[in-house]
């Protein structure tokens, strides 16, 4: 017999009850080919006092077992592991030691890839004390996750999802597509229809898409200094030359992209006119207007990323570029997932004909279909309403953070920073003035408790470009204050 | 006042509470700026009088209004649209007409993608009567749905979630890639550990980056004819040149391969040793050992694609190419799509470490961090053993299916079909004798109430490539009969 009190070790702090510990081990040591097929277990009262369970325990396992056709029961003489059951003997794998690099000439380098973005703080398990200052996403503690509940246990909820699975995906479920160009409709000042956007997974994969279709190597792209860093690493994977023009208070300087244009034959232009990224600046009506001019004037694209349009706390949030006249030429983007939950990842892109039909092939090769059951939960969401309340209920509190983080910061922490108060959006740009190195600030922050995540910059001899986002949105009024307090003990 | 009563239309059929429809009516209303800032409502009598509902439902409609701050309540005036509202007034989005097409030079052209894929029945709404037969899907009716939204009620699972959020996306969640990579070592012979892993959107995605990262414009890639046609179209995208070898009964044909390594400098091979796509045929162990000498001597890469590894039901399922020594030239492709319901999307890569780091950093791009709920929820089901308990009770329905559908087409359908059982899988390779054109078979079937939306494959002049997959594992038997019985229908 196997020294089933040695191979059976049973963990009562466990939350997994005892006989379903019992019945995974049992089947492990099947499957690894430890108890072979056509072996006989001890009984009931054996195996209960071998591995000091009460029997009852012992029986619910081997019930379990049977259900599951790993073992069978012999008249008068026990249980048994199926005599036919398939071994799976494990070979060794080759270890990670032998395999050689593969020699790509690809595009795509993790060194150039990796430095592109600055320097973030370590991804560390942080302890449970530790405060999380994240890049502002919205606060999972709000996520409709009741409501999603509700969805997966709706009686019909399989067969429905066979039905929609039947269509090949174009793009997203057509209710989806219909939803969400009503939803953008009413709030942007959009006017498109279901045909004119493309659901994607978050705003990452529309902009990877995006930019896999209009550029090729060594086309040119503009991009604002800081940007949106994973945008850059998309542009570099793809081999596009990166031109940089600056942000100030009135957004990105259209001023510097007009003299580019008159020397660089740009083909796209990314930007985020509503709430910079990182920056959170929103850009002045008559840079819009220039920019608007200078798309006519220039015929060259623009990828119009606005991540964060449906948060805005006092002011109307101001139109996307791509509901004025634009001929076609912008690309605009945004995303579902903050208005939900940062784990569900839903963006679309919206576009001209030709490039949304493209854009709907090359997803496809991406990602077959997107996740049918979440899209028809968001779509559902839209219909009833849900969705609008959840905006507004989850702006309400957001507010107020953004009120209460604000005092806080100019009371406690004006020796050290700069920052303007975001009119909308889930971070603040915090700027440190010189003397205080962003990196030094991440790191002694860090080893006091309190790890700041957000994307940081830094360039060096630049004071204007020394700092980080904060996002507010999912921290609660305890944990600003600490978080500042901390702040304030490694400044002074 | 507004002409009320033909403003709000309320539909008593409709699944939404009638307040619910006035509410979100008058919000759209006030959206579009026709009711504007500032105004009074009709008083709750009034009201229900104009659009003949009862009182007490207007005042529901008005109390969600004010929570939602869309109204105020003014003393003994009534209520009244917030005066401060900021109001977006829709401008008109440039028409699609419009749009000047891109002018890109990237490799993707939306006509060859297309047609590389052989052509496929219509995508139309099927009506609620049809049948529909698909590729090889999981039944959504075994979905373990309740199982999922139990997670989704459970108190502490927005703080996991925060918690889990905070860390960069290295390829998905470390406590899924753990916990993968036991289950694949415990059923495969794997021998990896967490790192070894990348956990993408489905099998797809993870072909999709192993391609970017191995392929450059005019490396040579290998594949199958018939093959799994999505797979070609990233090869293409890749801007690679598709070499092609035969399948017979024993899988891909290894002597076509060597003949062609001998010609051509293979970069690529993409391959489904198990359960081939779309012929569902297992390659025979001579031919596995052949191509491990082959990829020794010859040094090209390997995508080994088992999409449907854990669907067995006689045999024992054969081991993978990647349990062998392969001096980490394999990459492993796989997905827990199939086990869990088709709708969630969850791939994987298991690769060299080289190309795992660099797979890591390509999935940020394309899709910034995955599902982190639903990734949280496969590692749960496969600690507690919930995934293969659920695996095994498919299989067992699926095997019954997979014996009836079998009878079935051999008693009624053998004038005009051929097919070999499958061990194990999800689909049967229908091929249809010489003098049934797939086509035609395809379209006067749909006319008949079944729609088959299994990729279908047909060469002209040959005819052994005059097929279908016809996917069991979703179908009931009054299903099946129905759907053979119009097969008969159009054959006799």
């Amino acid at each position: 017999m196997l020294p089933y009190d040695s191979l059976i070790i049973v963990d009562k702090e466990n939350q997994l009850p005892v006989y379903k510990q019992i019945t995974n081990r049992l089947i492990g040591l099947i499957q690894k080919g430890m108890i072979p097929p056509g072996t006989f277990f001890p009984g009931t009262r054996q195996m209960a006092e071998l591995i000091t369970v009460n029997r009852k325990t012992i029986i619910n396992a081997y019930e379990e077992l049977l259900t599951e056709d790993w073992i069978e029961s012999v008249d008068r003489k026990g249980y048994r592991v199926i005599p036919q059951l398939p071994v799976i003997k494990p070979r060794s794998f080759q270890p990670p030691s032998h395999f050689s690099p593969p020699s790509s000439t690809a595009f795509i380098s993790s060194e150039g890839l990796v430095l592109q973005c600055p320097p973030q703080p370590e991804h560390r398990d942080t302890k449970s004390s530790d405060i999380v200052v994240n890049d502002g996403f919205p606060d999972p503690e709000l996520a409709p996750f009741k409501e999603i509940s509700k969805i997966y246990r709706d009686k019909g909820i399989s067969s429905r999802i066979k039905q929609l699975m039947c269509l090949r995906d174009e793009g997203g479920l057509p209710l989806l597509k219909d939803a969400a160009s009503l939803f953008l409709n009413e709030t942007r000042g959009l006017n498109i229809k279901k045909n004119d956007i493309v659901i994607t997974r978050g705003a990452q994969m529309a902009i990877y898409i995006t930019a896999m279709l209009l550029l090729s190597k060594d086309d040119h792209v503009v991009v604002t200094e800081p940007n949106y860093c994973f945008a850059n690493d998309i542009f570099e994977h793809a081999g596009a030359h990166i031109n940089k023009i600056g942000v100030d208070d009135e957004g990105p300087d259209i001023n510097q992209l007009e003299e580019l244009l008159k020397r660089v034959p740009v083909k796209v232009l990314y930007i985020v006119p509503h709430h910079h990224h990182p920056t959170t600046v929103t850009m002045s009506a008559m840079r819009r207007q220039k920019l608007l001019k200078l798309i006519e004037q220039y015929g060259f694209y623009v990828i119009e990323d606005d991540y964060d349009y449906d948060f805005y706390y006092k002011n109307s949030p101001i139109l996307p570029l791509a509901s004025a006249p634009h001929h076609g030429k912008i690309i605009y983007i945004g995303s579902f997932s903050k208005l939900l939950a940062p784990s569900i990842r839903v963006g679309y892109l919206i576009a001209a004909p030709d490039i949304v039909k493209r854009a709907i092939v090359l997803k496809r090769l991406i990602d077959l279909r997107g996740d049918t059951f979440i899209e028809y939960m968001l779509a559902q969401m839209i219909i009833t309403g849900d969705l609008t309340r959840h905006i507004n209920k989850s702006n309400k509190l957001y507010a107020q953070r953004c009120d209460f983080i604000c005092n806080l910061l100019t009371q406690k922490l004006s020796h050290a920073i700069e920052f303007t108060k975001p009119l909308g959006g889930m971070a603040i740009w915090l700027k440190f003035k010189s003397g205080f190195s962003i990196n030094r600030i991440l790191s002694n922050a860090s080893h006091a408790g309190l790890c700041m995540i957000g994307m940081s910059f830094s360039k060096p001899g630049d004071p204007n470009d020394n700092g980080i986002r904060f996002g507010f949105a999912s921290l609660t009024e305890e944990e600003m204050i600490k978080a500042v307090d901390i702040l304030v003990k490694i400044t002074s």
